[in-house]
């Protein structure tokens, strides 16, 4: 009786459902690190069956890019500022924020445990950072749509990014604005 | 009976339980990653007894900080070519051979596993950090008293090692030797 259910309030029992699986799964993270759980405590903690989990996500690696996807999209948006310049100093901003934050260098850290796993890890580990790509990718074909000329995704990566998470992930050195700004303007000097 | 004998001959059993230990550790972590087992299987795999480990390394994450260090002083030392291009060209591409080897970026995987672990783990990340920052520093400070102006052991950090490392864990884009000496030239320039 569950389908027609569901086919009638789109976003319904699905949404309830996939709100309780993204909870209980940062959740285990915050608590056990991004490979220290399994499909069956996620459901149980989320109080739905593993069947689920498996039918709407496939497998585990792909539940955990998913839920960090989201927890990114929502909280660094890509910036729109109007500038090449502007979005950049934003972006690595942003960025510099989530990594300090509660969750640390989630991306990094997942990307890490995923590469740990296994086939399906690499694959989920692929898929989830073809999407920050495109993301990035995106406000980069902005600027130069409006005749800016930006740099390429990996000279973002490389000068603006891999500086903040290497100094993250060792403990070595501060993430200043000034920093960060830094970073920027000699990518784009 | 142990002690005297041990005091007659330095090196000799002493020496053959660390590299029993390092042995057993460096297996370990190619087996189950910087977090996946405890002091009570490298004592079994070495063939010593756990009391030997503490006695030696105080607890696991110095014991894992010394095997570390130990294998990358021995494979990778830091250069000395006499000039600060030199150094810079031959150690990044040295860090490249080791982050892409066998072991994969061991010194990050270290430095996070040691992070997730507690104040102890923090204390011994800080402390195998130092020293190696204490050999970069002797390479800058050569370039430096020859009369060069090398930048600072944290540029070398944030715009060489760290491009690599980040390309290396999320596994994109190649370490080519044109991509490693342009990172290096454009640091000098």
């Amino acid at each position: 009786m569950d389908e027609p259910q569901r086919a009638r309030r789109p976003g319904g029992r699905s949404a309830r459902v996939r709100a309780a699986v993204h909870q209980a799964v940062t959740e285990l993270v915050g608590e056990r690190g991004y490979s220290g759980f399994t499909v069956g405590e996620i459901a149980a903690r989320a109080g739905v069956a593993d069947t689920s989990i498996y039918r709407r996500w496939g497998n585990l690696e792909n539940l955990l890019a998913d839920v960090t996807n989201a927890r990114l999209t929502a909280r660094s948006p890509m910036p729109d500022t109007g500038s090449l310049s502007g979005d950049l100093h934003t972006y690595a901003a942003n960025v510099a924020r989530e990594i300090t934050g509660p969750d640390g260098p989630a991306v990094l850290r997942l990307t890490i445990a995923l590469s740990d796993m296994d086939e399906q890890g690499l694959r989920a580990r692929d898929d989830f950072l073809a999407e920050r790509s495109r993301q990035l990718q995106s406000m980069l074909d902005r600027a130069a749509e409006r005749g800016e000329d930006p740099p390429d995704a990996l000279d973002v990566l490389d000068h603006v990014m891999a500086p903040m998470y290497i100094r993250v992930l060792l403990g070595i050195g501060a993430l200043t604005p000034d920093y960060i700004d830094g970073l920027v303007d000699r990518l784009l000097s």
